[in-house]
């Protein structure tokens, strides 16, 4: 397939969102104050691309159907309820809103589970960027006793099998000698959910529509710049590149209320759980913002439930400052305009195979 | 709102389906073999209607939709993680696919959990029959411990309104001095289940169109008529009305390979253990047959994996009969013509009230 015609399918779904960005004229920008906030804007942030395709995992119409219907798949774990959806559901914009997610067999993960939404563009994936790619976290999940609760690799393959998917991988990938493999599953996962971008009004407002934001949120987007949160929020996602300490004036549980959890035997020390290395301690990757309001409650652990609550902890904890009233209901309105729709069909869930017979 | 406005909205989603088995003419009649199935087939079946109206639950569109919200939303439950989506998935022909369901805290259900698709219709819900309606199935299953897991209906009504949803249960029941109830909630759900018919091939062939059953369903249909299966699956779920005696010929886990459920402190006894009468020891609802290929396994527990296995085996324990493979054949034909489509919405997953902030 030629790469214009690979691109062709995807685009469309987007067509609309361009067309609306691409038609603003400069007249729309009201006054020289929304001129002169958007191009600061443009400074730190960027627009989302239409999907976020990668170089290794060539992602084609076939593939990412096959991808979804993996997705929305629950036979594959070992209690036959848990799949991708089940913690990032279309009903909560690609999170639970819980606190801390429910793996297999009831099992409480220590971690609070991000949306799935536009989260190939991020660093790495987890709390503690464990996972270099969304096609690893899926891989791994795989035989993780907390998540699908596999023990073996060839156990997936053959539940795939059984379960019908050896026509659906065969079309998907079709010069494979092996089609069935942990390694199309995730490959199928990740090219599904690169295509998962949630376009939203901040990303018009980028593009040059000074009316896609409203005034609040406008005065919102002046103060979490000027009050320091775009250091670490910046960018396509707004967040998710770095990795920070979390809690730099005081211990984060002491504002957030966070308790001790048994998986790290004492408070949540972040990466440092993965690299063993003091100076990672309480260093944690900084989350996307793109649909945080939508997606309470907050921080790694859900500690807090209230969006303008999680705000003033973080101006607090990392930035040593006590925003007034005002100035959290500003930075909330900015933050609702990065609420984005869910992507054209990520909410039909797909018919799977019913088992052979 | 006028009777007939009510209906305009329900009949036209179906306006297709009606349109379809309306404009078939009598001389699609191959010939007068079919006319004379199709005129037994009328004797002993009937099609599906638009909706299962309800005198003593009015629905409207408001209703309805809450009560679709209300089905997806795993908030209300103990964990957090089950709602009525879980165990019926728009993945899985509203079942979950799982020979035992698995409720709240990872906790394995005794029995299989049925299809909610046409489920108002029959006669009561449960393999036991001690939930009298859809409302009060959903109604009972707030506070059961294996699904939702509540302790008191105070405390569901308190999750409700810190949810959000106090506009959408005003809108829906703007008359009630109280609108968030769990009254409403099983009665929003109840409107929303008993819009669920999946109309199938089945139905235009017993209206008429005589090319709607492939040649070897319409021999399954013979055979599942002259065989006897009919005397119980009849009428237009094509089972669901009545109680029987599971395992007529002999116990059914000789021929399911059942096991005891430490629930029923041994085999399941189906309705005895609801009324504690002897004569209704082993006595289930006769499931309905509509989606029956879509919703392996089969039987109260699950037992059995397969549509073909399934078929031999109720032939062998219910009427002392052993069915040739062909016979077999035929008759999983005829059951696949009564897979109808998931109704139109039900898989488009509904964005529910983020946590209010």
């Amino acid at each position: 397939m030629s790469q214009s015609k690979k691109w062709m399918w995807v685009s469309a779904v987007f067509c609309t969102t361009l067309a609306v960005s691409l038609s603003v004229p400069l007249s729309a920008l009201s006054n020289n104050e929304d001129a002169a906030l958007i191009s600061k804007a443009n400074t730190l942030f960027k627009p989302l691309p239409v999907t976020d395709a990668l170089e290794n995992n060539e992602f084609t119409p076939l593939r990412v159907a096959l991808g979804k219907a993996l997705f929305y798949e629950t036979r594959v774990s070992s209690d036959g309820r848990l799949g991708c959806a089940t913690c990032h559901n279309a009903a909560y914009h690609g999170a639970d809103a819980l606190a801390l997610s429910v793996g297999i067999h009831g099992k409480v993960l220590p971690r609070n589970a991000p949306t799935v939404f536009n989260t190939s563009l991020l660093v790495a994936q987890h709390y503690g960027g464990n996972r270099a790619s969304v096609e690893e976290q899926a891989f791994k999940s795989l035989l993780s006793p907390l998540a699908y609760g596999n023990t073996t690799n060839d156990q997936v393959e053959t539940k795939l099998i059984k379960l019908g998917y050896t026509s659906l991988f065969k079309a998907a990938y079709p010069s494979d000698a092996k089609p069935v493999s942990v390694e199309n599953w995730s490959k199928a996962i990740g090219a599904f959910e690169r295509t998962l971008m949630t376009p939203a009004p901040f990303d018009r407002f980028l593009k040059g529509d000074a009316n896609a934001l409203s005034k609040t949120a406008k005065l919102g987007l002046e103060k979490f710049i000027s009050t320091g949160c775009a250091g670490c929020h910046n960018g396509t996602v707004v967040g998710g590149q770095t990795y920070q300490k979390f809690g730099i004036t005081q211990d984060y549980w002491l504002v957030t209320g966070s308790t001790p959890k048994d998986a790290f035997k004492g408070y949540d020390k972040g990466r440092f759980h993965d690299t063993k290395n003091e100076a990672d301690a309480f260093m944690f990757k900084v989350p996307q913002l793109r649909n945080v309001a939508a997606t309470a409650p907050y921080f790694h652990d859900g500690s807090v439930e209230t969006l303008p609550q999680a705000v003033k902890v973080m101006a607090q904890l990392q930035l040593g400052k006590q925003l007034s009233d005002e100035d959290v209901s500003h930075i909330v309105s900015f933050l609702e305009a990065l609420t984005g729709d869910i992507p054209s069909d990520f909410a039909q869930v797909p018919q799977l195979p019913a088992a052979p017979h």
